[in-house]
């Protein structure tokens, strides 16, 4: 991991956030490590963004304590009693999608300050609930005696080519209507959560308060192939050796173990060579990367150290124990994913 | 984990191996689990397969004392010291596809007991050489000081439907055209190594004189789908709630963070329902598996909780600290997966 430009990637979207006066709330899900949410959260960040129950108890336990899960969670049993600890420990915002979930949540967060945003779908079709459906939801949790401070969404829609403006427009009317839907109940809306990585430039600050990017701090192969950033730009890469060649197909050390499996259909591979942009990773298994040059010959040979930049940064840091920290091409500190493997 | 489902997986592979006079070196890169490797051993394994210098290291720190490194490793500075120091350790085969790779494993494995096998293309191209250059290659691996023992392939390209016989015959015509190969230069090849789960029963038993399955301690989605076992068959599932329902779409909390993201183009989707055969898993992000009924009535609701099966079960050991470990319906213990990251 390339220190320099992670610390400029974090700088460019806190100064771009704060000339448009948006919230930055970073999902810490990227890089479940604390090094680089201390960084974020010293550049401004309100709070961390994480998925899961664990990554909430990693971040906590290491003294954040203003949290978000942006995840519709199921509280009953364990689970329950997991989030109203999170709740005395930390300022804490929990996502709902349904009255039933919203009920189970109200249960386990009774007597806490814990906030609850409602998920809204703006066009990914995952989980929340469509916009004009919010007030309903909004009622319910209220009704189950949670403190509902807004709506909050995922445009993971804009990962396609040539969709990124659009997704970015459904996020913001989906938050509007679903804003709207909220006081219509009289209910104060006053968190409008979106964001994502990719439609992060085409945010509208005329309905959004807060954006919870994730992938910028170290952007992978997926975002140079959408365009929402360069190779220079990419933070994170894996060391490969060319283990093994036959004609123009070379292997490298480097696999699904490694890089993680994603794969969207448009992606050209299962990841990228910075350094030899022609080249195209055409198939990858546990510990093999294939390597071609469609476009020209072949620039390897057996012996060679290449970087790799993984087609989905989130999945190949969950797969590490610690990054390798290189600040002007020397290793100068490892720093732990503390949260590797918090996924439940 | 179901421990009686495992031990009659172990069993059965290691009743039709002795049936078939076959010797079986377990891929421990799918369980990466001491216990696991203990009860392959107990029932006749004649040492174990691993993918990476790290898993070798690690299962040679517990003791184990046979181990074939099934990858060509490029023995080079620290692997060089870290592939030398397992041959004082244990009785080791290294995998060879190149006569630069040789060199370099000849250097370090230098009076050492070490063995080496080269590796075949069957027809899977990844690594290895094509049958009818292994000789050259066993030659260049003897000059460089290596102990040449046979060679190995992995039929990788029987993972796709109707493809399995067709595979394990292309397996068997590879080690066989091999081993003549290595003679015709001289060099005796007693090992003819091959072997993966999906063309374990059709194993050529006039060609080859080992294999190497892995998957079949677990089986996973992909397997049943291949139809080289049932679900009964599969030991290993994730378990997940629905936390989110919109229409007739379910919203499961184990996402490729869990399951792995592994998706071959002929799989049904991202994972199975094992008691749900009908259900669909149509996409998948870290922490959600959006699940469909697209052949009948939906038979989930809010809060159920259900197993799901990984399409490809390396990969879901891989993101987990530990199994846990039933028997009758009651957990009965926790194993560690003590290899999990070892993939360097």
């Amino acid at each position: 991991m390339d220190r320099d430009v992670l610390d400029r990637n974090l700088a460019t979207v806190a100064d771009v956030a704060r000339d448009r006066r948006l919230q930055v709330r970073p999902h810490a899900k990227t890089h479940k490590c604390l090094e680089i949410a201390r960084r974020q959260v010293g550049l401004g960040a309100v709070g961390l963004t994480v998925a899961t129950l664990s990554e909430a108890e990693t971040f906590t336990a290491a003294g954040f304590n203003d949290l978000f899960i942006a995840y519709p969670v199921w509280a009953r049993g364990r689970s329950g009693e997991r989030v109203r600890a999170l709740a005395e420990k930390a300022r804490l915002r929990v996502g709902v999608d349904s009255p039933e979930g919203a009920r189970l949540l109200g249960r386990a967060l009774r007597g806490t300050d814990a906030e609850a945003l409602v998920e809204v779908d703006s066009g990914h079709h995952r989980s929340g609930v469509s916009p004009g459906q919010a007030g309903d939801v909004a009622l319910a949790a209220a009704a189950a005696g949670l403190h509902v401070v807004g709506t909050f969404t995922f445009p993971g829609h804009g990962y396609g080519p040539g969709r990124r403006s659009a997704a970015a427009a459904q996020e913001a009317a989906a938050l509007d209507t679903a804003s709207r839907e909220l006081r219509g109940k009289g209910i104060d809306a006053t968190v409008r959560s979106g964001g994502s990585t990719p439609t992060l430039e085409m945010a509208d600050t005329t309905v959004l308060s807060e954006i919870r990017p994730g992938v910028y701090a170290f952007n992978d192969a997926q975002q140079v192939e959408l365009g929402s950033c360069g190779w220079a730009d990419v933070a994170l890469s894996a060391v490969a050796t060319v283990v093994s060649r036959r004609h123009d197909r070379f292997i490298l050390d480097a696999g699904s173990k490694v890089l993680g499996a994603d794969q969207p259909s448009w992606a050209s591979g299962a990841g990228r060579l910075p350094d030899h942009p022609r080249a195209r990773v055409t198939a990858l298994s546990e510990h093999h990367a294939t390597v071609e040059f469609p476009d020209g010959s072949p620039a390897l040979g057996l012996g060679d150290r290449v970087r790799v930049v993984p087609n989905h940064v989130c999945s190949a840091v969950n797969l590490s124990d610690e990054l390798v920290v290189f600040s002007a091409g020397e290793i100068v500190d490892r720093w732990l994913v503390a949260a590797r493997g918090a996924n439940h």
